[in-house]
């Protein structure tokens, strides 16, 4: 067993920064020390088989991106990135674990869907990896087996109310799913939007010629999230589920949340970094065919509306529970081109699981969230939120050694040919420039990134059974 | 140097709680580490001077009361504890800082006001304390003074809207005095009623021969409390101050605070036990003088509007940012009886500070709150709110060595001749029933108090210099 | 033609009220005089075929009740009331407009069916009637229909998101029909219960045994409600349909009507009395199978959740825009009984079109609103909202001469053998007794109702073409 | 007796608009007829001494301006309009009633301060008008005089917030007044801007050497008037007073009004079309000095913060209760310019009694409302609220025979040398053009103005005795 000594750095947590030094045993932190302190008589570097020096950095929890969609079939085609390239992106990002999506297609019991995952996942990974379960057909055998996926560590479960013949539950399914959610203690989590309406907004512009993919934003108007996240909520609280709104991008759906949770219900809200920087106007409405790059659901926000600074304002006040990605990478070549002619056939979806520790931190460099923020939305409180916590989340003594060494000195520039990992032929996020650096990634003890080389290897990043939610009011 | 390690415990954070062992050297905490690891070949036991078996208990940072007034003067007479009686019962009730209020007054230079609070404490203490400054005349001179008590530690400042006459300052003042905080950064408490008003419905009420107790609640009716919270608010956003308001026990006042929490603004809620458990019926309206015990300011609120379960789901939300007691301790003779056959000649206050991390556990207990938002409200945040973090409010290597080992399993009888050590000749809480209770005590890598005995002295306890608020939004 | 002076009387209209004459020739209003003046140099008496004197008593505009269902075929019967019968009901109780629901079923034209709601209604009312459509089924067909029977006098349009399977239409289909509705400036009205949800809940209450009248309560929580009252309001927003609210019970539902309308937003609330005098607990909750009599959807609510008084609160404030019965008449005999054993079979509805004039003047007789929103509510906003000021709702010269005069020194008795007409075997409301008594009620200048005998006919009633609501904001 | 008929015309109610004619007999409206009618066999015309033809023109009751300031000494000058100036203006405006303030100042007995506004007004005005009574001096003997005044038929307060020195009152001062008008029935108005706090922005302000007029709106920021509206709401809810906020400008006040009223708490707000139209930035911005033309409290807002779209809309929705002018004009010679270098020594007013039922027609012109709003907000609903309907504020028979012939085809100029008939040397409307006009104005039975031309005298007009309010919820 290898020990490692990171000395020097400024440790941040959920709640405040502090000079410590860390000592990992192995696979987990053994002890936070005092700098320089002697402890024992005895100087913890004499012991310790490798010593980093952070000197000026920010030790931190690994990330914890709690959406991602690695191989995912969908639209057509499949997402990009296989759970080996997706998850060397993430570790060269800083994200030491993420939470990919299990799908159960009509059909299908629930234990077959997830082990399918499994075996796609399976001895690929550069991290440790979750599994959310997608139940596609709520139905009396898929609502006995999620009892059975609790016990086996997988302890949420996602609906849609969007994607009508695809992923969509309706009302009475969604009901029926949140009463076991809640007999069983799980999380409930949702893609709020209203697609039964929506789809008819989209056939309608169809027809009217309007195909190019700035009018698969205008289909999907903000009131159609908002609508489904109000419904979702209302639906929880007849039920009791907790409940888990994914990539919320409408300032009003997050003023519907932050509602709910004003009431003491437990309603929580995830956002991403695509809905904080990019833009119905700017991105999904770039000449051409460009804006394809940029459909995902659900959609980039005009900017007029102020939804973006209305999306960092819900982080700052704690309504906004995690930030991830929603990691579902298409390439333009041969996918995104599916939709030439039609916006509705672009599959949905943006990558970016390697870029949300820097485009955060950005937040932290811009003033618009404090460094304990920062950590709090990207690692501590995914980590809680999925029952991982303190496992995962934290630096601590018995917890999994997923530590980052951030340069707040450094410099990142994003896009193609410069950090970019993923295996996408284009970037969310070209040219977009970072005021910090991810310098070096443990995962679980082992260095796996350093100095913006792998380290890493496929199969070492293993399946993490997660207990409940440990993030309820 | 005393080598202490607590071994065996569950640490509580506000984050989450977990098997850990905590070695202290010193007054610091020198490392926190995996429970039964013998870092770097040692047992971490056998250097220690000292080892306590914390097997089955929570080991959580000491409490922090940011709002108590140790000896007083007020309502012609003084509070009946000193530092020296009122820090040691602290310390029995497991709180190991205190921010104590000194008092400035009409002619007294803020200076000299904080200096003759020093000379009262100096030496006294049982437990660290802090000051927060009272600006009973705000003016050019005590408005410049406030820089240079910043500069010394004292960090946050009070006024009064209410007492007019004796604390309070009118709305031209407060926008001030504000204007003054905002530019150095320094947090701005409140005590927001009504107190114009106020004074008005009480001098009808005496006229009219509603003399007793009982008519200090129906006197202050929650609207006057609300409004002043209101009020406040919007001083503080003309000015950009940031504002705590202190004892909020109106559950429309907190609904005042958390609006402003949700759009972004630097505005924070205390709430203290009493609002919790008590309320107008039942202490207010005892027979005879008896309600006089419970006659502080806000009052307590009548049970059957509510507040009580709104003021717990406001701290399971997080709008209540600390829970602290406002400690102003009168006995019943000599003192209270000041009121007899007048209500408002009542010396204002209720003593409290033995109680409050045995009163919240109770929440804990009873289901009302988690254990992260126990140590969350009564430590963590409140070292935050007052700039004192993570010297204080965390168990962390290099933060003093303030700790309590708290059983679960243990019982505690509140009352007189029971855990009572107040310098106060009744108990506001008498008869009522913990189920937890305070094991151990240290302060700066002290035990003062361990199985309800007395170990520490007058004097351990040392001022703290604060710095400004580290829970800014 | 006959000329009618009604003298002495305190006309009240919206907005105030006032001691005016009314002269009527032939059917319609031709002057309104101060009283007691010789216009003209003539007492207008002497012209008169007919004066009644009205001194002592309130002059109104004859009732108008926006939601009747005659002879309706529902839930495996029909509406026990036909014209005939239900007019005449709503005769004696100073009703003297009533608009019903034509309705659509799936593979009929709507014009083929309010076509054959005009064969119905047509030679059988005692008073002049409209017609709403419900759109059973929309599609390309219904909804061109839609602007064909605007221009023939039928201006408002009712959908349904409760009973799937029978008059339910999915989000998408409310969307082409709001838009439909948007483009021809005819309102949208809206049942609005999540039905798919309820559906679910009652099956599995009727699974768990619980078939008592008490679980059609139950099953239909207030939060299925208010939810679908929103995604309405939301989708409505999207389209810019006006939107109409129909029996609105649970007070979170009028929240969010309240909310909207705030906005700005053209939406609108109705209420009916059962939701302000009736309960689940007394009524729904009777012995046995008693409470069959009041299954009606959207149900009755919980008195202890403040229901009744808020609903109140919001006639008050404007809040609610009218009043309207639903009349859904059923017996006990041969149709409520279809339920016996499961709560689900019972034909939903309840008859009260006799009885809205009366319990709504005991809202002005016990204090709770005013003797001019009482006119307003029920006379006066419903004409305007439907499009049918200045000729109903209003004492006017120039309107049709629908008037009923009031004796607020009067008393009605409701029930069985008394002031019931309505065919039905059980009332409602048996044993209410009201503070105020219609004496006289006139339709198009024709005494129909006097000192409780009827002196109508059936057939005089006459369609009522309606323009487009002249109420939106 | 001279009898008048206007026949041909559209006659708007606040609630519809319909062809009627109306027969007025000397001061008062006889009898309103169904146009063309030969009611009892004789054509009205013939008995009519004089017929006005309004055929394509709107008939509406006479303008009830509730807020002016005739002749008022303040800011160490006086109100340059008399009662005779300033009524023969309003008269030319359509406005047909007003409702003036007298001033109590300190010392004075309010019996006396009546009196004094009574000798005044007496033999000086063109039309009716009623006082309101400002209490400068809150005592014993002035809240004792309050019910005196109420038996005169002067029925509403008005106290100030702002303004110390001059008219303010403190919360305790304001809380007994407001104890009082709650006994009385009596409404209490209120002048909501927190002077205490605002005085030390102002002083600052001039200080800093930021003396021009802008800066008078910069110094009293929205958060003062939103603070005070809410302040007086919550004082009102403890005494039980019916509150009317006067001249409210900030979106954030009608907020707060508009909460209240949702509650159903008797609050209502009144706006002036200054604040609909004129702004921060381009009116108080304007050059050099010329902005202390439009220097009045509340001030004008910033465009850019979006106050007037949202007061337009709070009119629309019904919580805007009032459209007054708060008329209190100056000269810029002599009296404006006495601010000449020190913006708060320009006296607070603009003049506008002229000019509001054009100002707000435009509206209607605009689409913002619609016609019968008009009426509602400038005729009906002010007389309603101050307890003079039906005798002003509506066309009926029995009512004071004040009638306008508004002609929407017609045309108005607004300025010095054009309709200007006010007593000020400047327009605050110069360059308005209004799509509408006031064709012919009636007073109590007599043509005042006609075709421009003035008709009327200067003691016509009476003093209206008022009752009660009668627009309570």
């Amino acid at each position: 067993m290898t020990r490692i000594l990171i000395r020097g750095g400024i440790v941040v947590s959920a709640t405040g920064s502090q000079p410590l030094d860390v000592l990992i045993d192995g696979e987990t932190i053994a002890a936070v020390l005092a700098p320089g302190t002697s402890i024992l008589g005895t100087d913890p570097a004499t012991v310790a088989d490798q010593v980093i020096d952070a000197t000026g950095k920010y030790v931190i929890p690994g990330g914890v991106d709690a959406h991602t969609h690695m191989q995912m079939p969908f639209g057509g085609t499949e997402a990009s990135d296989t759970f080996e390239t997706g998850t060397r992106a993430a570790a060269f990002g800083g994200t030491t674990t993420i939470v990919d999506f299990a799908v159960q297609t009509p059909g299908v019991r629930v234990q077959d869907a997830i082990a399918a995952w499994h075996d796609k996942a399976d001895g690929q990974c550069a991290i440790d990896y979750g599994f959310h379960q997608i139940i596609g057909d709520v139905n009396d055998e898929s609502l006995e087996g999620m009892a059975e996926l609790v016990a086996e560590g997988v302890t949420s479960f996602k609906l849609f109310m969007a994607y009508p013949g695809v992923f969509y539950s309706d009302d009475g399914k969604i009901l029926r799913a949140m009463q076991t959610s809640a007999e069983l203690g799980a999380l409930l989590m949702m893609h709020a939007e209203n697609g039964i309406a929506i789809d008819v907004l989209v056939a309608q512009a169809i027809q009217r010629g309007e195909t190019a993919p700035y009018f698969h934003g205008v289909t999907r108007p903000w009131q159609m999230e908002e609508e489904a996240t109000h419904r979702a909520i209302m639906l929880a609280q007849v039920t009791g589920a907790p409940l888990y709104v994914v990539h919320v991008s409408a300032k009003q759906a997050l003023e519907q949340i932050a509602h709910a949770r004003g009431r003491g219900q437990n309603v929580f809200g995830e956002t991403c970094p695509q809905y904080l920087y990019l833009s119905l106007e700017e991105q999904l409405g770039a000449p051409g065919f460009e804006g394809a790059k940029w459909v995902c659901s659900t959609p980039l926000r005009a900017r007029a509306e102020g939804h973006q600074d209305e999306l960092w304002r819900y982080i700052r006040t704690g309504d906004v529970t995690s930030v991830a990605t929603d990691h579902c990478p298409f390439c333009m070549k041969d996918q995104k081109e599916l939709g030439v002619g039609d916006f509705s056939k672009i599959p949905n979806g943006i990558g970016g699981v390697e870029h949300r520790m820097d485009l955060m931190f950005q937040g932290v460099a811009d003033g618009r969230i404090s460094l304990e923020r920062w950590v709090d939305v990207c690692c501590t409180t995914p980590a809680r939120m999925f029952g991982m916590y303190p496992r995962k989340g934290v630096i601590s003594p018995g917890a999994d050694a997923d530590v980052v060494i951030y340069d707040p000195n450094g410099h990142t520039s994003i896009g193609l040919g410069k950090t970019h990992h993923m295996n996408m032929d284009y970037s969310a996020y070209e040219g977009f420039e970072i005021d910090g650096h991810v310098d070096t990634v443990l995962s679980r003890g082992r260095v796996i990134v350093d100095d913006n080389r792998y380290l890493g290897s496929a199969g070492h990043g293993r399946f993490v059974r997660r207990e409940l939610s440990q993030n309820l009011i």
